[in-house]
């Protein structure tokens, strides 16, 4: 379980996740939005909780807040969809909530896609959608396999570049088995610039690694990285050519913005320009659930290869954490939790 | 430039790339291909020579030819092909040669996506097709974005696992821009198993991070590597989880073998059961092909950030030295030429 440097503070409380969601819920309904879409937005923060993932959670509740209030994101509208070709959607969001957006699409290409075999959404003009693990691994339960992808703002340097030109481009793909999905959903870049941020404001120094200062070197001064530097991708010149590759694949499929074009995620000043890109295709039309017992036997194999316990496949970490954290409450900043109890309340916090 | 080490040995002479595709070509044709696919096939591998990845070149001959005598691979065979779905395309390779039934799957899918605006074409059944970068470039300049996948032979560890348990599972993707696409082609290991041997027969000492031993400790003992040991995924456990993902994916799609029961590539006894999964998507049926001009811009952008010389884009490198040997020629071991000059001339080498 990874936490960050404020979460394992002593100030961490722990709170039962539906009060979390309960809360939540009620600080998006108080600032606007109906208590339909307020509650899909505040799962979507509670499962980043619930997943060890507390830079998608509650503590982006504020930017969320304030772009509601700015009207960058219309709590109540709801998507264009319209089937530009037999088996691609275009999806406006019309600045609604991420997950409403994404949900929406969902339904609509899941059923295609058990028509048509493959189907594919392009949404743009939509808000930040949380992890993407909660999608694919719904989408896998309803036997398709999943393949998620969106851009971000551009936070992470070209190999042997400086200056951030590439979003943190995360990958989602959830596959079916007999069992649990297999759910992979994961940044190409080497670490959030949330954690960047965290190492700056308590002075910690940087993995090698994971930054470059604004003359693109090597650096493992947090400030340097923060000052003009950049994250650096995942897996050197591999994972940059990943990082890109799909930076041009989801800019291009959605019709969105590249590279430093792409704001209004983390900002509380534009509306979003990123576009998120879903594909499905049905196992059922194509003959092939006979498969998901086959791949259930071969990830098993996998696990049993660990040295020291079981080696994990794609999602069992996150499993476990959320499993963990459904029983026992999800660890949450006294100072984010005292937040989001007033927003609540309907209280500004200015 | 990539070169292994026997490339840069002092036994390497220069052939003019028209010459390697005639006698590559001849030493198909004398071993019962049709001259049609003897070129299609001759072509791939010394596409793989001209982009700097020998082990994707002519070295591969031997292999294929005694695959070819064994009934392994069928050199005349023709796929068999069936929309299972409105935009699926199941493709039965009939062990025709990789690329034969790659280009004829790519020829059907590309015009079924001008209508259905994406497709996708699951193969089996088909020998191994080599470099992905030029089947995602050719489908880039149709004006169709490519992603294409491919299992191989375990070779890589699970993180945290030891044994051989991931293929080394490479991932292509190819995006039309208003100059040349962008093309990444790229493996999921950080290194080849053809590198590891090179090194095990050299006696020298890996790089750190690239290979396991038997009992999963990571070393740099190329023999080790080698003797029940694993190459490593590249970038750690995201490089781990991608590789993994592909494989649930392409196995489950293609309905071919997962991990140590897909073999055929590299050997000469057994039948080809890895998969290859193909999606491609239309520009111009999704109106987006406006799109290219400023994916051009974006790319610019990005070369520019270069600290020494412009960064590189994925496919950039491989096209400059593509361009280079295709004007002066392809370093190639002596060997591997002598060998390839006696199949050309119908003898056996036994």
């Amino acid at each position: 379980m990874k936490t960050s440097a404020k979460e394992s503070a002593s100030e961490a409380i722990v709170v039962p996740s539906g009060d979390l969601r309960k809360v939540i819920s009620d600080a998006l309904a108080a600032n606007g939005a109906s208590r339909p879409h307020a509650d899909i937005q505040a799962a979507n923060l509670v499962e980043g909780e619930l997943r060890g993932h507390a830079s998608h959670g509650i503590r982006r509740l504020a930017v969320l807040i304030e772009r509601m209030r700015r009207g960058l994101i219309v709590p109540d509208a709801e998507p264009d969809m319209e089937w530009v070709a037999p088996a691609v959607l275009r999806v406006d969001g019309n600045r609604a909530f991420g997950p409403v957006v994404a949900y929406t699409a969902i339904d609509e290409v899941v059923a295609k896609a058990d028509d048509t075999g493959i189907a594919m959404a392009a949404i743009s003009n939509s808000s930040h959608i949380g992890m993407l693990a909660p999608y694919v691994e719904s989408i896998a339960r309803r036997g398709q396999v999943a393949v998620l992808l969106t851009t971000s703002e551009a936070l992470v340097h070209a190999w042997g570049g400086r200056g951030a030109s590439v979003g943190t481009n995360p990958i989602g793909i959830g596959v079916p088995t007999a069992g649990e999905p297999l759910v992979l959903d994961m940044s190409t870049a080497s670490v959030s610039m949330g954690k960047i941020i965290d190492y700056a404001a308590t002075g910690r120094a940087l993995q090698p690694g994971w930054a470059v200062d604004a003359l693109g070197h090597p650096t493992t001064d947090a400030a340097a990285a923060v000052d003009g530097g950049a994250i650096s991708p995942f897996g050197g010149p591999k994972g940059y050519a990943l990082g890109i590759a799909l930076e041009a694949l989801v800019g291009t499929l959605t019709s969105t913005a590249f590279g430093t074009d792409v704001v209004g995620t983390l900002d509380t000043e534009f509306p979003a320009t990123k576009g998120d890109l879903l594909i499905t295709v049905s196992l059922e039309k194509l003959g092939l659930t006979g498969m998901m017992p086959a791949l259930t036997d071969y990830l098993a194999q996998v696990r049993d290869s660990g040295v020291a316990g079981p080696a994990d496949i794609p999602g069992d970490r996150a499993r476990r954490t959320r499993e963990e954290r459904a029983a026992i409450g999800v660890p949450i900043d006294d100072e984010v939790w005292a937040l989001a109890l007033n927003y609540a309340e309907g209280l500004s916090h200015d």
